[in-house]
């Protein structure tokens, strides 16, 4: 089928209106008509293709929530008009031992991104979400819980399970004492996932002035990093920190501050961290853990818990034609705490 | 009672033999003959001071075989006659949540260090085992089995515990994949150690010049990572990776070799580590940990597992005047594996 989106038709470029063709439908494909779709920092780093991979013309987007357009003769678990989700992740081998473990994230054959990533049956690279429709196999898509509010759910799909399995994984629940450092998009719900399953909130800055922010989404308490006296008393405080500092960093400010046994995971910066003192590591059989999003069921698992307890992302909502502006924002942590996009505001 | 052992006078001076007191039993202490000291590399650390904390005169030693001479009215667990052991505990306050929970080595109002450790009732600074007698409460004493050759169990008390308790916490058994960087006393314990657990081993070096050494210890393999090849042939091929290298190294060699949830445990450098990417640790959700030896009852386990798997150190013998030649030595690497004093060498 023809449908249109924005796409970036060279390395770094703007994004422009741009028409192409979706698949048609295989016998285990939903056709998703696309209502909104966050925008992730990630979507950016493939514009530029910072972490190569990157082929143009290239429709970014990985959190997408829409509605049932039609299915494939198999598939069972959907049907039209029901409203559903897809992610960061389109497909995988479905046969490795990762995806028998419903961990389709680190599937042995490799998982295929929602944009930017390779059919596996036909080659073609896949498109994302920035987009009117898309086509996804039964097995990558995700149902809605009813009583959630649709225009704020799309950044679930990436910044929500991206926080939501470290703390699932590093076995937070009531009372346990989660530290979070960065409030963007990452954070935010870090805080709000981490709240939702009883725990006792931290939020960690360089200063006061996230203060107000962090209590406003539910922290019970807040941290600030230059002050020496209040970091000296935090020591051995978190069971888990969930660190989402987007950028080269240094750990060791963060890891005296773990409990025995206590977990830093980081889920924002790809690349180089500082130099790291080991100390804190032995002395208290602290650790340092990367996450990366989440399976197919606990992404569902996610959505459900949400609609359970409300857990909704802090959105500022655009029309498509907003988008280049609302990058350059981006880059300037000028978010409370994610975009999504209004795909009623672009044309079939 | 008098005792006699050796002594550095003066921070990084030689040790010189040292006539001092052990202090009179407590009810619940146990006098030990000491009969064999292992020479670990944190005792020359100490010498000089490198992590603070040391008094002088000090006498090292944290790896402790001998005989109880006698006993303190309340001690139930040993008698005279009976074989014993002592690492690098002495005592912890026995009554907070860490202590409750046989972590010892993690109490919050600190370990008391077998030597250059502050006694808990008296504040006089804790003595070691390069000495004839040692006085200890009943609970950090430690039953050795019978069946070990007892010359050579001196280093499992520090080399041992430090290696089989994170090999224990990471889930090593029959089938795991192991691989240990670095072979010195830690490194060949951890391969010892992992071997009997049933772990396919494999030990990692710079060059081939090891692996001789490496397969009569027991290990299965050998990885040379100075060869691009074989390492990327070996990326995701393991479960623990025991990281024993005692300087500041580049743990991102290292992280891609290991599997999903994967983790690489530090157990030998105290101190910086080079710059690391988050990459591996995000995309395979691997991990970083410390770990510092092992509580008294897992210390205890250890024991009985090395004498139910005759695992035992490579030892070389030294008589107490050697002592300074050993340090020399150790420095170099040039032991294999462990020196330990023959405490009949020091007339008391």
């Amino acid at each position: 089928m023809k449908t249109v989106g924005y796409a970036a038709k060279s390395q770094g470029s703007e994004l422009t209106e741009f028409s192409f063709e979706r698949r048609d439908l295989r016998n285990n494909d939903v056709e998703i008509e696309i209502l909104y779709c966050g925008v992730c920092h990630s979507d950016l780093h493939a514009v530029r293709n910072d972490w190569g991979g990157s082929d143009y013309p290239l429709v970014p987007g990985h959190e997408i929530v829409g509605k049932v357009m039609s299915v494939g003769s198999d598939v069972k678990k959907y049907k039209q008009g029901d409203t559903v989700a897809v992610g960061c992740m389109v497909d995988s081998c479905q046969s490795c031992d990762q995806c028998d473990n419903d961990e389709e994230q680190f599937c042995r054959e490799g998982m295929i991104g929602t944009y930017a990533g390779k059919d596996r049956i036909s080659g073609e690279m896949t498109q994302g979400g920035y987009s009117k429709h898309v086509v996804v196999r039964e097995e990558f898509v995700l149902s809605v819980p009813e009583n959630l509010d649709l225009s704020r759910v799309a950044p679930l799909l990436c910044a929500g399970i991206t926080t939501y399995s470290p703390l699932h994984k590093w076995g937070v629940k009531k009372g346990s004492r989660v530290g979070v450092v960065g409030l963007g998009g990452l954070g935010h719900m870090a805080v709000k996932n981490a709240v939702a399953m009883g725990a006792s909130v931290t939020v960690i800055g360089r200063s006061e002035s996230k203060k107000d922010d962090a209590v406003k989404l539910g922290a019970q308490h807040y941290l600030v990093s230059s002050n020496d006296d209040e970091m000296k008393d935090s020591q051995s405080a978190f069971d888990v920190i969930i660190d989402t500092v987007p950028v080269k960093h240094d750990l060791s400010i963060y890891t005296p501050l773990l409990d025995v046994d206590g977990t830093l995971v980081i889920v924002g910066q790809v690349g180089p961290v500082d130099e790291l003192s080991t100390v804190p590591l032995l002395m208290g059989r602290r650790r340092i853990a990367g996450s990366l999003i989440g399976g197919i069921a606990q992404t569902q698992q996610m959505l459900d818990f949400c609609g359970e307890n409300n857990v909704l992302p802090e959105c500022e909502m655009i029309n498509i034609d907003e988008i280049n502006t609302a990058y350059e924002r981006m880059e300037k942590s000028d978010v409370r705490y994610r975009f999504v996009i209004d795909m009623a505001s672009l044309n079939a």
